[in-house]
């Protein structure tokens, strides 16, 4: 009898019905609709497709299989699919009217329709439908035994055509399988756009078979193959990703200068002759590669027209490895410092009639305008670009915000009502390792601004950004993810999609799922932390992890020379994140106390900080044989007393004076260790 | 006075000498004197480099400093170590009398002299050196606060040539970073070949230009392209490892019979025409690519001119990609069937006076041979290709034992007594998840044979074997490492290096510290534990892989149709290894207590016994939202149900019968459940 009610209340969990707040779908579908029943899986589960679609199809349903047989452990039968109608009985039918174009204004809507014994995927592109085959897989349920569907119907499409993502691979090199496993997470949350910056002052990374002395001088042998670069194109074409290639210039040229000296900017004054007669001269300076980060001021000479010659050669040899419309030429940051220094350039900017830097980087960027126009692409530049004379063409990135003493959204404003299809990264510096809800509560389309319809037309979406001064190939993939999610559900749902709550529950999900398409940064936070602990158990230093974040923003490397391009990162901050995981938790529970003093309140905040007690106790223990845990122990120590004295406080029992109770708790706001700071911190000072 | 003391105890840790059994190194160097004191390394530590060597050394020094970087997070000053004699009055000076070839039989010696303000390493070649700075990096020591290496006087080199792994990258195809990695792994465990088995029944690996059909119809688009594989043969060499490639013929031909079927020797019958008159003629078979693990029928005609003319296209276009001087021509387990039953083959055997199938294959081997010299390579095969024609150039790979009935060593003695080099896979096929010991402990030296010293010399050494049939590039690590550093020390270190305690315990350390070159042993385990218990805590699911191991030699996958060769495999048994953790730990609590029953001693079992029934009631709770746990959860049932009667016992209190009691326990006996045996099975015998 026992056994007959088990499985009875087994039926009755196979078939509860899911509500649609507790799906884990993100980015969230314009449209959800529920319906009663599941389809459950099993291994004879088959797929079918029809229509013409683009092939890159077949592959997108071979990996979707794939990635279901890994989750389940089903195996299905079913191994790869290379042709349109294999399985005309199959469950899942799939049927896309066209073959889908990589760019931009490509219809990527689908249809999504679960029934109890049928599943159909409508699509008009392969696009789409690839689109599709994520939601279905983000629809996965389960119950104690086996896995199902929810019966339901999910229209969707994107509310932006630009959802990209930058990687820098020139301050660290970031090989082969980090770009093909981050292009898997981005077409795994809907994004379609990887802006791939590949010259920098740290690096030139593009294999130039007739200008060698850029990798052979300027890459330190870290460079993609231009065969590597057909590929991830290819590989990023199957996934539904378009690659936008940045040569960063005229700045940020340290690295073509050490290559090509001849079209700097800066010039040597060079005196000699005797006591009775001067010479003086000028001579081009060297340069070489940066191995630190920064603002640097090597810079391309503008009036040489070597520069363009050379730049234009390099444009024909680097734009046919790259299919899509777009090329960026960077055009940030660049002070001018050698432009004003430099009498030959002051003289050209006289000839031209250009009076400020401003109008001479116009003049510059306007020269490269037909170069590319001549492979088939458009310009883009950072907002740098954007001046009074600038083609109307050009496609701008505006990434300026308060850090750069502009208001945040300012520069798309202006941008778009000057008639530049703009491109918004304020907001999405990931690498800055702010909190996911200041990125997710960024929308391109700014607030209150007035804009007409067609000025709204050319926010074209938005890009977070992944500089790498500080990311490693250990450590990038727990920079990009999971707070780049948040991102992509800006970027695809419906505006009004914005509640916290929900965004970290249905993330949680997400993150862990991105897991199997190889992303590593759950895995590799570990490998960092044994590494810390020198092979002992990691329990404490990771529990520690929960309550430190990296210093945000420009706070870490100060100045720039502490860590260099070719530093390994295997520190305590390179393992910990931005919302450490018990920040709200702690504050939450001293909300709570706050708000009503009961005991059970009580216990919960007295749990934590008896917590942190035992993991300062345990990290002294682990300390005597791992050096690495003295970077951070004096933080620990300092939660540690802190969390002593509240405790007595807690229990009315504390003898400290108010304001050594206060000064006790503001050593908590330290940023002297270990490059990171404690996020139980504010909740700490409540409680006093 | 307090801070005093603690300051004068630091001191007394950090000048506290090591001792010899104390040090980390594996393989076991040649010679290791330890001296008095330390040296201590800072921020300011350099290299130098001096002497001819190749330019190998360079990369090397600079990746040996990056991985110092790392482990002590102090960020040396010096970057890319570029040329020779940078920096002369560095702390650690390396001179190289000249550039090692990549090969057999090159002097890789060198002696390592840690002074407490010098470290200086001598070696005849770079390829010595490089092995040198891997002693070195083993030697790092730590105190509380600061790493030091202990002075010290190490001479070392090889006992063995060839000290190879094979990866198999036709059943699982493997891609370039697992390849790439895996080669950084072989180098630090000083292992100098790497045998790559790029063709087999379920695939041809290599991209084929001018036979392009290969990839097209033999591939699924899983090969190498051959810039990748001249990249990997470069980071090999500059890693100090020869690459040897593999296309096993005339046997394992399924993929390349899908692309030339017409060479193929397999006859289909064909009968038509009328009552009156009847048609006969025989028709080309078609092939497919295979899916399963097996030995398979399909096999190269080889009484056809038209299989020679294309292996030698093929070999001409493959040969150049490899600059070693040796290829691997597979040659094993060809069961002649299709030659049984072709008319045209029986009629070349006799014609040619070729009384079995064995003489039939050595013809067609022997045909091989000027192929390969054409192009400076001497070839190499599987053991069948030995008979008595067969020509003294070809290398023997002994891999038959017990297994294939034959006695373990017998196969390398026949070969050597016959005047062949060899070398010795059988004992060292770690894809079949045997015991480390069983490895560790197999010398490719026969004991007992009586060999003369010239049959000596051709043993070359070992190679272990890396079969893919169960092996994903998820999982390749863990299958791979840390058994294979076993296999490395047998093969570099003295004869007499073969305790195991010392192995176990040094390993654990040299195991750990793969890591930083990216080895995902560690790591991915996790991976799939988070998978299976869909993202719960996976603390439970990761203790009952503390006792249990997948299934050993054949037993997993019986038939060879349950998995296929792209099926993920992220079942629990990928998730578990040989050596479970607990295996011997429990086994020595048992030993204890039954040698002595004391309260202590029984408290060591009853933990143990106590953890299982917790685990089981944990899996069970996991269990209610993890299908993939209800897999196993019948084993842990079974080892609950076994600790909780145990117990019982222990106390004296149990109530079952004696035979009741062991059928209990030989229920842990099960090889029913998720494709994993209970590790600790025969310790819970003793018990009763």
């Amino acid at each position: 009898m026992k056994y007959l009610l088990v499985l009875l209340l087994a039926g009755v969990t196979a078939s509860a019905q899911i509500k649609k707040e507790q799906l884990n779908l993100m980015p969230w579908p314009q449209s959800v609709v529920l319906n009663d029943g599941n389809f459950a899986l099993n291994k004879n589960f088959k797929v079918n497709i029809t229509g013409n679609p683009n092939p890159r199809i077949f592959g997108g349903v071979t990996r979707f299989l794939r990635r279901l047989d890994g989750r389940t452990g089903i195996f299905f039968e079913q191994g790869f699919i290379t042709k349109l109608n294999e399985v005309p009985t199959a469950e899942l039918q799939i049927n896309c009217t066209k073959s889908g174009k990589i760019g931009l204004y490509e219809d990527e809507s689908y249809h999504l329709d679960i029934k109890t014994n049928k599943i159909t995927i409508n699509a008009t592109s392969d696009l789409g439908a690839l689109h599709g085959l994520e939601t279905l897989l983000q629809m996965l349920q389960n119950n104690n035994t086996s896995f199902y569907f929810p019966a339901s119907k999910i229209s969707d499409f994107p509310r932006f055509t630009w959802r990209g993502l930058m990687v820098d691979a020139a301050r660290h090199f970031q090989p082969v399988d980090v770009i093909k496993r981050n292009i898997d997470a981005l077409a795994a949350t809907k994004m379609n756009v990887l802006h791939w910056h590949l010259v920098d002052d740290q690096g030139w990374r593009i294999e130039m078979k007739k200008h060698p002395k850029l990798i052979e001088k300027a890459s330190d042998g870290m460079y993609y193959t231009q065969e590597e670069i057909k590929n991830i194109v290819k590989y990023a074409d199957e996934r539904g990703i378009l690659i936008v290639p940045e040569i960063d210039v005229p700045g940020h040229a340290s690295a073509i200068l050490t290559a090509y000296p001849e079209i700097g900017s800066k010039v040597i004054t060079l005196t000699g002759g005797t006591s009775e007669k001067n010479i003086q001269g000028t001579a081009i300076a060297t340069y070489g590669i940066e191995r630190n980060a920064g603002i640097f001021s090597p810079t391309l000479d503008p009036s040489n027209p070597k520069t363009y010659q050379l730049l234009s050669e390099l444009f024909d040899e680097v734009c046919p490895l790259f299919p899509g419309a777009y090329f960026h030429i960077g055009g940030d940051e660049n002070e001018g410092k050698d432009w004003d220094s430099n009498p030959k350039i002051q003289e050209f900017k006289k000839k031209n009639k250009l009076t400020t830097n401003h109008e001479l980087q116009t003049y510059f960027t306007m020269q490269l305008i037909p170069m590319l126009k001549k492979h088939g692409k458009q310009l883009m530049g950072w907002e740098e670009i954007l001046t009074k004379n600038m083609s109307k063409d050009a496609i701008i990135h505006a990434w300026r915000g308060p850090n750069e003493g502009v208001v945040a959204g300012q520069s798309l404003i202006e941008s778009v009502k000057k008639g530049y299809k703009t491109v918004m990264s304020n907001g999405y510096y990931i690498d800055l390792l702010y909190p996911i809800a200041s990125h997710y509560l960024n929308d391109p389309m700014p607030k209150g601004a007035d804009l007409t319809a067609e000025e709204k037309a050319r926010v074209l979406g938005g890009e977070a950004t992944m500089w790498t001064e500080l990311v490693s190939p250990l450590t990038i993939d727990s920079r990009l993810w999971p707070r780049t999610v948040a991102i992509a559900e800006r970027l695809w749902s419906a505006e009004d999609i914005t509640d916290l709550a929900s965004m970290r529950r249905r993330l949680d999900v997400v993150s862990f799922r991105l897991e199997e398409l190889g992303i590593t940064h759950i895995r590799n936070k570990d490998v960092i932390l044994r590494n810390i602990s020198n092979n002992q158990n990691i329990d404490f230093v990771e529990e520690f992890t929960n309550v430190c974040e990296p210093l945000k923003g420009y706070k870490r490397n100060k100045g720039g020379t502490e860590y260099q391009m070719y530093s390994p990162l295997t520190l305590f901050a390179d393992a910990c994140t931005p919302d450490a995981k018990d920040s709200l938790a702690f504050d939450d529970a001293v909300a709570q106390y706050l708000a009503n003093k009961t005991p059970e309140n009580k216990a919960k905040v007295t749990a934590f900080l008896n917590k942190w007690i035992a993991v300062n106790k345990g990290l002294v223990e682990l300390s005597a044989n791992a050096p690495l845990i003295q970077h951070f122990l004096p933080l620990s120590k300092k939660l540690n007393d802190a969390s002593q004295e509240l405790l007595l406080v807690l229990d009315n029992k504390s003898t400290l004076k108010v304001d050594d109770l206060k000064n006790l708790i503001e050593l908590c706001n330290s940023k002297d260790h270990a490059d990171v700071e404690l996020s139980v911190y504010e909740s700490l000072k409540k409680l006093i």
